[in-house]
């Protein structure tokens, strides 16, 4: 499974796919890369030494799945509060509950390198459990599953 | 297949893909989730009770297939517009006629019964035909499938 | 592999699993359809004779990879710039360069005559060296592949 978008929508089907697999003991690898690496970084400020841009992007990006917002009707923030409030309501795992979950299971967690790379993300950002790879480690993990989604 | 979006462009493509699928004798399962669901829904107001978010959701969110918008230059429906008179001039099926089709040609369409819930949208609001399933109900039929798509 | 899109970002991701498998021996077949056809246009004018439509779309659809945009953080062209840039610091390749090197490790790609037809593209107007196909040249390639992809 490659997670390319740091929506918060598109990051909870993700999630919730990999927990029903894990929990069918099916083996599951997510692979972040670019927007998706956004799920993964910590809330805190990490002291890090960046260029300009690297700041900026790192700046103007969601820090971790708290920050993460819905690919439509966000609203300045409002749609995506909503959503989270009927979620609890209903008792739908939160993303950080559900990504909890994932690593309990077992989910491999690989990040994508080149990502961290060109974004300027250094490994000290992102949450603990993750490991690194590039994209032979994704086409080498999709060639042992029956199944591989682009999300 | 998932069809997570609502966005009129990639419906069409899931549904071009199902039927063309299908044509040539291969079984189809379509899970729509999410926005997807959109596509499922029946034009004309059912009243049914609502929570005040749920009301909300649903009354901002499009109404079936004759609703969705392109996810690229809609420029206020005027683009949406537009390519729909170029389908209808270039012979193309509209998307409800795509749907029929599929529906004809034995594709499964299955709800996610999560999204339903989280969105506040009951089956009575949805056309009829479909079937309804959670997580598993998908990886199961991923399972048995050559090609999986997250749309 | 279907390439629906026509966002800078995806479009990359899209020839970089490319290249990989490539590289890795693995025959590829990227099937455009849609948003994609953009990425495939050649960045000059080429006179066609077109409805006022047509003429509309293609006027306001990026001409070639040189052309298109990050799905996020554009902010006018900015964002795609610095990501540029930044790709460029880091020694990544670029995406016409990418495509390059697909085309050299023998990558198939399939442009979706229907998208052509509906956003009124000509074959003169896409750049050498592409095939082109329906919905059921793509279904032809998905079931003989091990992963497919919507992108």
């Amino acid at each position: 499974m490659i997670v390319f978008s740091g929506d918060l929508d598109k990051v909870l089907a993700a999630f919730i796919i990999a927990n029903g697999a894990a929990a069918m003991d099916t083996p599951v690898t997510m692979f972040f890369t670019f927007w998706g690496l956004n799920a993964l970084r910590r809330p805190e400020s990490v002291k890090v030494k960046k260029s300009l841009i690297e700041s900026m992007f790192g700046w103007m990006m969601p820090k971790g799945p708290d920050k993460l917002t819905l690919s439509k009707m966000n609203m300045g923030g409002m749609g995506t509060m909503m959503m989270k409030q009927v979620m609890r309501q209903k008792n739908v795992y939160s993303l950080p509950r559900l990504m909890e979950s994932a690593k309990e299971q077992g989910v491999r967690i690989v990040v994508c390198t080149m990502s961290m790379d060109v974004m300027g993300i250094g490994a000290e950002e992102l949450i603990d459990g993750v490991e690194y790879g590039g994209v032979a480690s994704f086409l080498a993990a999709a060639n042992e599953s029956k199944t591989s989604l682009f999300i």
